[in-house]
């Protein structure tokens, strides 16, 4: 279990993501309007939240923009921007991990919810959303579970 | 968002798993030593720990038998051989699950080493492990994911 | 504080639970008809459950079903049937507990309540479920406290 | 579930303790010593801490003198003389209230392993106190359940 | 570090408070009609808490005591009796740390909200109030500060 | 508590910081050394960290450069560049309300300690800190304020 990972670790710090940096520059990107915030994280945050979240998290996000404008930007810049955009795990894994992190937190249901349909809109199976969830009966107990999975029924099943 | 997943509803309520129930009649099993047990949920949960957590989880098991045998048992039958165990998800993606909600959880360290040595164990990469608790100060706050790094760095780099 | 527990020790590992094995094979049972569900964790569990937390709780084991039949089925026999069925320790005291607990995690309103109801239900006066809520304003905070005693409210006085 | 309740309620408010009140007003007390702190609660509160705690409570409160002669009098007055000791629930069930409470919140160790000790020393079997303790596995999830059970043993099983 | 903060600590143990004793001598007190409550921590508690919550935190308290009058009373005499009007620390701050503290803890929103209104108040900014949540952010996660900030808005901007 | 605050609303979405962005320019900065991280983000964070936690906090942020590079540089541009270093709430203020949540939290102690010596030295006194973990007792319960107290003491009084 020990050192055969010391020589695995030149390889995990992971280059600063350029996808950003070349989009301000490229004039022919489809999305080369964003890039009038000037701002490389800005870019890539705005992006990434909107494949993940859709309209629900972008709105969201402009809904805190009267009180906390910093608040807002910062969950584009560095939320998106520069955590969630970046590589070395899919976008599935990560929410599926945001899942079972938002389950355990137990009391953050409007971003369960977001995050479960996010979780749908990048691909992850209903079957495997309700899985993590399970799984979770275990870890953090079955109201825990139980409670997430009511989230889960919101977004899957909206009345 | 919405009635698109009520059509998968009927496919992903998982059958119950039978892998066990065959091993217990098989004897071409090659894992039918296990089998001795005379209980399905208890090989299946028996082979899943170890299969995961190796010999660490195995005595952190063993060592709740003087105290609680009935949890010890529990944990082998329905947290591995009922939950763990079940198909729906791979273990991979189920390690990087828990890790997230024992990062969350933040109080259960001794659990976080277990399932990082788990998740390299079944094939997760440092890097992989390290993304999800960097993902982790977005959701539950930088002090959450430095402590789980800590527990990382004891799994990874042993003194 | 030491040795003299160590000699206890024998004794604190329980026997397996055995009323539901015999009731499986006792056709006198007068619960003969629970015991067609062919498993004796799940016989008992339903019929914990049942004394437990009378319709609300087994409706609420209902709901989950459609979602989540797997986590219906680990409340009846691993929650109920495992766990809580086990003598030890009295039903009071059992739900008493459970209500301290779930006032401590604070994000639970939903299963708080049916407990408090479960509560009533196996026999605890509102002033002794009232008391540990109290009592939990020293070990959890006041808004804990409060809060519970808020869904307390809604079990004993329903407008 | 309803009405039946409202006309108990005029029973639970409890009366004021007076216990307090009478030892300083009898001489003869055993623990006519402790009175001379002048306050009803004062002396319910050091009675019922020594009582519950023995020693080691007592030197948690003391230790506290240095940096917060404040809260150890706070200890004293409010958790031990107004809340602790109230009559309206057993000290045993008290006891075993907050073990499953501490085993919730999963972060107050020291404490768990001073209610271990105090459930002991006001009559809780060790078996009870591990029931409450598995119990919770159901409700916090087993990483909680496991920990706190490291505690136990430690106040039970000392090396 | 180290031994310069030694030499303060014979500083730091605060006078008990003795503003409240003196009101309950003094006849011309503008607040008289509260000192009938014979009891100085009464009497410092209730002004305490009318001068930070105002209405809605003495309609909570009032709300309490149908079910549980000696909560209401802890209320008033322990937490802005004993704690909330002690010295040492002034008003503002003493808010902006309970808005930090509820955050953190993410189950409290009822709390949260008495104390943003209270820090308004005894005169904290607004901007104050949404840095102090903002802050929470690095702390506690995006989702607390997130879920924090709705309840700023409802005490801020009521519709 | 209406109306009234909706016209401070213009006044509280504070500017961005500029003295980054001024200092980058400015060659006359007194500051000058720090910029040469050709990031204005990056000095502030410096500069802020160093100023609040001083050596032992920068010792922390280098000690994760191994496993999480990204991490630690997230420390520095995001929590003290974006967030620690805004104007509109004073250094002790936020370092109080700081400690207020990781009480809360409970499970942060390393990060209790660098906040508390921060405290320090950026002007709190030793009173104030005890002062907001002596109030915690009230939101959190009595263990989170012992147990924080016993961070507050390894803190002021080293061995």
């Amino acid at each position: 279990m020990k050192s055969q990972f010391r020589d695995q670790l030149p390889d995990f710090p992971m280059p600063v993501v350029t996808e950003g940096s070349a989009a301000s520059n490229g004039n022919a990107s489809p999305r080369a309007e964003v890039v009038s915030y000037s701002d490389d994280r800005r870019s890539r945050g705005l992006r990434t939240l909107a494949e993940i979240t859709g309209e629900s998290g972008v709105a969201v996000v402009q809904g805190l923009r009267e009180l906390a404008p910093d608040l807002a930007d910062w969950i584009i810049d560095f939320s998106y921007g520069d955590v969630m955009a970046r590589p070395g795990l899919d976008r599935r894994t990560r929410q599926l991990a945001t899942i079972a992190a938002l389950t355990a937190l137990g009391n953050a249901q409007p971003q369960l919810k977001v995050h479960v349909q996010g979780a749908l809109k990048v691909g992850c199976k209903p079957q495997e959303i309700i899985e993590v969830i399970l799984q979770m009966a275990v870890y953090c107990g079955f109201p825990a579970a139980i409670n997430a999975l009511s989230v889960v029924r919101e977004a899957l099943l909206p009345k």
